[in-house]
């Protein structure tokens, strides 16, 4: 594997996961493979678990992490083709990724949307920029559209609570005071698809993901229906894909509470903001599952870094 | 030991001290203690000294640290029970210290005091609800009220260069501009007063710290009486107490000068205002040993993350 | 060699351009002369090259790296003698310097100059004040007039790509929107002038670099004469030394283009701006080395830091 961008790149979600579960059960066995190679954290945007568990990932492989924030570290980077440079960005993307190709053996990237041009997120431009002119493998930390070190994540965090062949399984939309990505239900959409599992899209009208994304994965825009027999509910909120980056609705009905989630598990990427998105209740209870969800961002990013750095072409 | 969140903590001053100095005679014995663990600084305020040499302590111990600025690096943390979280924080505290300790072996956490709220400061909101909803054992790195590895360190340093067998230390109020956390003033008192000395506090009226910690220690509003003889002058600015978190005086004859000092060692736990809350001729002079201590800042860490390593409960 | 702060500091430029390209073929040679030791990097700008590559060579020594953004994470650092320190600094360099030498094996230090205050910034105090208050060897990361490590890294960089005994190195201005320092043009004058190679300096009227710097070397007004059978354009925006710190000319006809520059390689410490200093065509062609440039920063850092480690004297 050259890169990991997108759940696309998961060639058999299955071994994956297995693979995962073997690391998450000896997560030193391969602490020689990164040794003395560095891998660059560069984020564009705020984090907490991803800063944390890609850092321990690379520790658990034996590599040097390097985190920068990129703006307040640097200064701001420009992603324009034959732009003048005359205004507030100091730095182009060219220079800019193929010089970190020089210190990194591996880049991780952190870039959101802007919520606001549609195309422009959709094009993915800051993490393909680094694709195109980065001389080393780059990871998505998160884009514009995706985040598929949270989707893969979730997939194992299923597999390990399953206890059914076909579980099902349900991403609810919840309401929120901000505009938030899509990148973290599209992952999870796409993860979902590759397992066997019965999938499931609730969401008020107004609010239906990327139907590119969504395919044939039925969407409910009734929730209480949508939940019925449910075994895993995996909550996010996101903002309009329609009305690009729009808050349509805040309606507190569509909160996650106990009483909806009956025997289901809850599930969410975090950080999740309680009694708007979820009830205390759902959170502080058994049904919640999102400290061990957290906990296997560890070792979806760590099995993602063996990978590359198992890959010949690597120098 | 689990957490080391208070002077309280230590069983025993006298054996840490030996045990630190030890540890300062030969440190990297322990190199191997603290192979392929972590430990995640996690700042809530602006730190030099113990930023710097707590990492500095666990790399002596072969940890691998992770810094990261709380507010800056990631997003506002919800301490409230039962909020909804519809304002500007994004992660409540059980969700966010939960998280954490996936990543992180120990958790190191500063976290000034409003200084405008006491019961809020006094209940130690930020620390506690580290303690409660975090995995792994919690290091002190200065709370609302106290700077254990401060009064550690101070208790390290006084041993070293004390002549006697209880030697006169006197801690000092001085002038300062800005309102001040009584953390490193509290947590010198409690480690003093389980040391062999003679201790005694002076300050203006209005300005004695909080009873419950001064105790029998008695307090004197003669800065030239509480001077005469003293071995070592440690020297502090806190805000007022009683009117608390107010600046109540700003006398500059408050401030420690080479003829007030004596034949006395001065100490503060730095940063310092030249010429506010000392004189240049003190700082440039032989009294002085305020970098000696600032050394002592790394064993004084190292111990605590030894001990904590050491302890069979921890992973 | 006990600090690496000038051009100067090199006894033989020849016989350090060999021990880099020696380095460069095995990086991971002298992994074990930095192991346990810690490296300091304290910025007061902003970085992307430096703050990577510094890392990056200090790990390839085995060293383990702590970055500061000393404002940032810290608070204002007050560098006046006998200031009476009521303001905004909160901490002195007497102490800081002195502070950190007892966490740090070796102290590297960004600042740039005021660019207000031509004395002050010649006066180089912020590096001075760190050379003299530190305990431990320093290196300059650029200071108000000097980048050392660049020019080092240019003298390899030309090295590498010369065909001829004695090429011609022509250092052009470009136009920029901002008021940009000297240090990256004065070091890369002053390594010339060390190396076996014709050196001219381009530049618009009231522009001419310190006479003190330049010295002997030709400085011609006309860019087009100047580039005549150039082998090497190194080009650098900077703002007025004469008319200290402003900007007298935005002439967009001494921008950079591919007709310009003929057969010549193309240098620049980056960040670039693309369009105003050079235009695309350039950076876009084989002509540009200036990644390869890039890429040496990590091998001048690490020779320095090598014989600062080496050097008997360090503790």
């Amino acid at each position: 594997m050259k890169h990991y961008t997108s759940i696309h790149d998961i060639d058999n979600i299955h071994a994956w996961i297995e693979e995962a579960k073997a690391i998450k059960a000896n997560p030193l066995k391969n602490i020689d493979l990164g040794k003395n190679k560095t891998i660059g954290l560069l984020f564009f945007n705020s984090s907490l678990r991803t800063r944390l568990s890609t850092q321990k990932a690379a520790l658990n492989l034996g590599m040097n992490p390097i985190v920068m924030n990129v703006s307040g570290d640097a200064w701001g980077i420009e992603f324009g083709d034959g732009t003048i440079m005359n205004g507030v960005t100091a730095e182009h993307i060219k220079e800019a990724a193929a010089v970190v190709s020089q210190y990194c053996d591996i880049i991780a990237v952190r870039a959101f949307p802007t919520l606001t041009d549609k195309a422009k997120d959709e094009s993915e431009y800051v993490l393909r920029s680094f694709v195109k002119y980065a001389s080393v493998p780059i990871v998505n930390m998160e884009s514009a559209t995706e985040h598929p070190l949270q989707g893969f994540t979730d997939a194992i965090t299923i597999s390990e609570y399953s206890k059914k062949t076909k579980p099902k399984v349900v991403l609810s939309w919840a309401p929120h005071v901000k505009a938030l990505p899509h990148a973290v239900a599209n992952s999870f959409t796409q993860a979902m698809q590759k397992m066997e599992v019965d999938l499931v899209i609730t969401n008020p009208e107004g609010y239906d993901l990327n139907p590119d994304i969504t395919g044939n994965t039925p969407i409910i825009h009734n929730q209480e229906e949508a939940f019925k027999d449910a075994d895993f509910i995996y909550v996010k909120n996101w903002s309009s894909y329609s009305d690009y980056g729009k808050i349509l609705n805040t309606d507190p009905n569509w909160m996650i509470t106990k009483e909806k989630i009956g025997n289901a598990k809850f599930m969410h990427c975090l950080p999740v903001r309680r009694n708007l998105i979820v009830e205390d209740a759902v959170l502080d209870s058994d049904s919640s599952i999102v400290i061990q969800q957290a906990n296997n961002r560890t070792y979806a990013a760590q099995l993602v870094l063996k990978k590359i750095l198992e890959t010949k072409e690597i120098r």
